[in-house]
């Protein structure tokens, strides 16, 4: 099974990926920086949207870069794309195939604005349109839905936010992750049964905030590809501002909840949904209080740094979707209607 | 009933809005242009980041501002906010009362980038925080799901667009908006009998695209608050790229189709939702197309400009949504758990 072995990779993948591209990560910081870069617009699609999410919070609060995500049909089909005065234009893509992306990255070079992709194929269409290419080098993906790609590109924007800040213990922590990983692989069977408890799931959400919205976006896009369950990812913040009238009984709530800046706030909405709205709860953490709340408690590997812990994180969310997709009689591989390649303008 | 009253009420808030604030938001023109502003970062929650997402389009498409949603947990949980160089930035509220979204309005104001508050309590502590403010004037608003506020933000970012491109045409584009939405609100008793089929819909998912990206948004956000039905929003492009494996018999997809640069993108993804997928489908357009296509079709004011007719579209929208939740027996005035004023840090 393809995507099985996939998941398995990716601390091999993550380790080649930091031995092989960190001088490729640390000219890119130095051109950004001399380009006097104020903010960044990133163009993505699917997967690659969620580590456009991550990059939000990580060059956001890391590296003072505001992101803001393209809207890729005002390049393409409105034919109006705004200005990108300032910006660092960024396209994020497995394939770089999809002809949005591409639009959107040449437009900006049209416009004079420096560009980089990150991309699985170097020699893509969408590589070839940008002046500089961060190659995530995770191998052919064969199983439709990204995993080690996903993994990948969340460690290249982690390599270049360490690398624009020059920040040598942002590397060392970074060249910890593999081990991290694999510690989550490790404990794969204890998720396989727990994931096969809710296989008369229908419906969820999906709740992160900060760092970790991003893996509850990939957590339910994983959820949807595998096991076609409705999974609704959203801000901790934003489900209190409408969607929460929905909890009660009959809803499965998903949270990825660690340590960190965010965790008494993430803490509060999920002891008031279990205590008041009686919901089913599955917590994703490496903090002992989400846990014990949790009727299913799925382990994260501890003392990743929060800024770091998505691209561990992630791994057992990977391993519930494919364990519960398997438990619903799912084809793993090739989800109904999916390509591996989607070209979207 | 309040909320159908304050639906109700939409053609003449807005009709109000255009004859009271449109030299204000000529003042505010003149001084955004003044200031050289390169971007615009938004601050907003729940309806109110709808609206933000209209603006996205709006303002990125028409005035060539792009514009990045803040991540206000950057600003107050991680204490570690982006560089807002260049920057407007821009809150939107109905109350003006959430601590975080004052939280970015604070930074903004700190790091001396103009500001702008678009809510409906201009006495408010977020209005007291900005430089400038645009109110909506829609008058007390009692249900708790936001229906004319939501209404008049939207012509409010509008208004401004206009007053940016100095735009004669766009302001008698607008001036006609309230008999759109009349007409609208007169063809209420034919949704509300579509409607009430629906009653055992438990999921959906609600696709748009372009302008109307934030009406299948704000389309979804009501139905989760009135009716507590799940329903997914998703861009009709990036639905392709994952969440089409869940699309079968059993869901329902609400679209909104309505003429303009995306309908054909729009229109081939729904024709093969229902040829290939066999999905129920409700269409909310002015076109004959997707009418046709539809087993439940809602009609939109027709005539309406397709950067205007998110303000007069999304209320087909609402009376859906309204009629549902009678139909299925839910409090539309107070949905479960849910408060007119949330606070999220």
């Amino acid at each position: 099974m393809s995507l099985w072995r996939e998941v398995c990779e990716q601390p091999a993948v993550i380790d080649r990926l930091l031995g092989t591209q960190l001088a490729a990560a640390r000219e890119i910081a130095g051109t950004v920086r001399a380009a006097g870069v104020q903010w960044v617009m990133i163009a993505a699609r699917g997967s690659s949207d969620n580590a456009a999410l991550y990059a939000q919070y990580v060059w956001g609060g890391r590296n003072g870069l505001a992101v803001a995500m393209a809207t890729p049909s005002l390049f393409t089909l409105y034919a109006s794309p705004p200005r990108l005065a300032g910006a660092l234009v960024v396209g994020i893509s497995q394939s770089g195939q999809s002809p949005d992306i591409r639009g959107v990255i040449a437009e900006a070079r049209r416009q004079g604005a420096p560009t980089l992709v990150i991309t699985n194929e170097p020699g893509s269409p969408l590589a070839a349109e940008a002046d500089m290419v961060l190659a995530t080098g995770a191998g052919p993906e064969l199983a439709i839905a990204a995993t080690k790609t996903y993994t990948s590109q969340l460690a290249a924007i982690a390599m270049l936010s360490a690398a624009l800040r020059e920040d040598e213990d942002a590397f060392a922590a970074l060249r910890r992750l593999p081990e991290a990983m694999q510690s989550s692989l490790d404990g794969a069977p204890a998720v396989a049964e727990l994931a096969r408890r809710h296989r008369a799931m229908a419906r969820c959400v999906v709740l992160g905030r900060g760092f970790h919205y991003a893996t509850a976006c990939e957590w339910a896009l994983k959820l949807e590809e595998l096991t076609y369950v409705m999974a609704e990812p959203w801000s901790a913040a934003d489900f209190r501002h409408g969607p929460m009238a929905m909890a009660g009984r009959e809803l499965t709530v998903l949270a990825v909840a660690p340590g960190g800046a965010v965790h008494g706030d993430v803490m509060a909405l999920l002891s008031s949904l279990v205590a008041e709205r009686g919901v089913e709860l599955v917590a994703l953490s490496d903090e002992e209080d989400a846990l014990a709340l949790a009727g299913t408690p799925l382990r994260m590997p501890p003392g990743v740094p929060e800024w770091l812990s998505p691209i561990a994180g992630i791994v057992p969310a990977q391993v519930f979707c494919y364990e519960l997709a398997k438990a619903m009689g799912r084809d793993t591989e090739a989800p109904r209607g999916l390509s591996k390649v989607t070209r979207t303008w």
